[in-house]
């Protein structure tokens, strides 16, 4: 989508590769400064993937990806004997980099298929390398879609609700949650987003707010004990959020806060819907109770990071030395609290408290 | 309560009168820095008022009163036609301070109408004085009943969830919230504190941590995104918060996010309390509808403030130069989502979704 550098307007992905170097918009430094961070092996890649430089189920996928491949690169320098074990090393400490977003094991699982049949290490590159890049675009393709169908639920008008960062910068391009936003201003609707800043990576009041405004987009931050009030007060009339994983029963594990919000729009009936590729739903996973949560380090909650007066980075601390905090990064909306779940393979809509995930599957 | 200064424990009230000057702990240097505000004049403390320098319900009522008993001194130094003047337009200036906590407006009425009947400004000056302190004495008697009657609800090995800061920093002494926690821990009960850290101004993060690291009660700070997530993985047992004003029929202003850490009590079953003392009961206010919501400025929302590395206190700023922001500072939760309200008076119970305060106000 659109980055607005010194007023001339440039289209980029989150993350791509050039050569065998990992590309991606360095996601720490946003919204205040735009750089490209360079991940030169796969252990720069998925150590990036690790301290979030890039983040987001898709970008997390197409990252991984990426990393797999790289990872074959660097085998086929190594003796033959040594590259099958060094593959399958790399291969587990990508799967490795977090434990939460299905895309991530996805990814990896495809580009190291796509080299199981190469006849030689430089075939196995050049699979590698188009599966990859193959995994990009799909995610990019996919996004597209979930932006074509989920703009029939944005009416003109429209004020939205969204969690955390669901936009381009969480995928490829295009974005999941955002796409329908993105698609409807593009069939010339008007719309209103409220974004909750998401404590405690603020990646609302970073992310989501950074794009809205490269894309011309009117929105409004709020803190997260806002959007229950604005709910009850009429404002929000959609809310439509990401997911990190969805288990099988349509359970939808996602950025922590966006249970919260699913209780509050079936307090006030208020239609909430989960935007996904269908890459990020676990057959395997039957419910929500199957999903690991990743609790990350109490030092996001102690302090916050942001640009002081004079433009620099830096962290401030919010509690006192001694006291705990507790981090938990997801938790897991119920399918019953999800009206429906929009797809690139179209709209599955909630029936009887579930959702017939296997059959959009074949679809 | 208990304030722990270079390992000596000492006790402190937030805010309290020494001759003519109202002291107050600065609660914006709060959890980094400990140090005593004075304010000289009426002018001075209703600033504090305004720029949250002493915040809470019972504090600012405190400073409200002791605002006004400060008018009346300074009043009394003028000549006699210009004195009832001055008192006039010093209790419209207090009463504009802040516009949602009903102790405010209690506050200054009972400074003020302490005088009416006084014969001399000398006389006038004594009864303010008297006034003002029986005020504060009030409200930290009433916060210590508060603990006695609500420990009852508090179990031994209890997990308590509070939201913002409604402990002895939001009142004079003891608090309302907190205030069964710390009665609880004297009875010889184990009691663990989930605080919600209360974007945007962090009064939990800040405030609450800060006053249980001093009582040594143990607690997690949690971000509010995270509240929903523990209660339903069954952590929270019971939640307890503060109020701002209490309508005739019980519904409720407190600090924004209130109402959604209630809509998440109901959908989990779990116990809702507002603990307050009957001074934030308007009986003139019908329903929440009639109570006016603060909104603050969005800078509270772009801007965190906390300390960095090196120990000073600064602000970092965490949304794209160009983005709005919305923060409403208050919401209103509906009577029919609290359990209970935990007074000086005793525990009131709901009755088909809906209090009978008259009948409290009246015992």
């Amino acid at each position: 989508m659109k980055v607005k550098i010194n007023n001339e307007e440039k289209h980029y992905r989150t993350v791509w590769m050039k050569e065998s170097d990992v590309c991606m918009i360095n996601q720490r430094l946003l919204p205040h400064r735009f750089k490209v961070h360079k991940c030169k092996t796969y252990i720069d890649t998925v150590e990036a993937i690790r301290n979030m430089t890039v983040r987001g189920a898709g970008a997390i996928g197409a990252a991984a990806g990426y990393a797999m491949c790289q990872a074959v690169i660097e085998a086929a320098k190594l003796p033959e004997e040594e590259a099958v074990n060094y593959v399958l090393d790399a291969e587990k400490r990508i799967r490795d980099a977090r434990p939460t977003a299905q895309n991530l094991f996805y990814a990896v699982e495809r580009v190291y298929n796509s080299t199981i049949n190469a006849d030689s290490l430089e075939r196995a590159v050049s699979f590698a390398v188009r599966e990859a890049e193959q995994n990009a675009d799909d995610d990019a393709e996919a996004c597209k879609r979930i932006g074509e169908y989920g703009q029939w639920l944005v009416a003109d008008g429209a004020r939205v609700l969204t969690h955390c960062n669901a936009g381009w910068l969480a995928f490829v391009d295009y974005g999941s949650a955002l796409s329908p936003v993105y698609a409807a201003k593009a069939a010339g609707k008007k719309v209103l987003v409220y974004a909750d800043e998401t404590r405690p990576r603020l990646q609302g009041a970073n992310l989501t707010a950074w794009e809205l405004l490269n894309e011309g987009i009117e929105h409004y931050v709020i803190p997260d004990n806002a959007a229950g009030y604005f709910m009850k007060e009429g404002k929000i009339r959609i809310v439509i959020v990401g997911a990190d994983r969805i288990a099988a029963n349509g359970d939808t594990a996602n950025k922590i806060g966006t249970y919260t919000k699913a209780v509050l729009a079936k307090e006030n009936g208020i239609p909430f819907y989960v935007a996904a590729p269908t890459s990020t739903i676990d057959i395997n996973c039957k419910t929500g109770k199957d999903i690991p949560i990743e609790y990350r380090s109490g030092d996001e909650v102690h302090w916050v990071s942001g640009m002081d007066g004079s433009g620099r980075i830096r962290k401030v601390r919010v509690t006192p030395e001694g006291s705990k905090a507790l981090n938990p990064a997801f938790d897991v909306t119920p399918a019953e609290l999800i009206t429906g779940i929009i797809t690139e393979k179209g709209i599955l809509f909630n029936e009887n408290k579930r959702f017939n995930l296997e059959t959009l599957l074949q679809a």
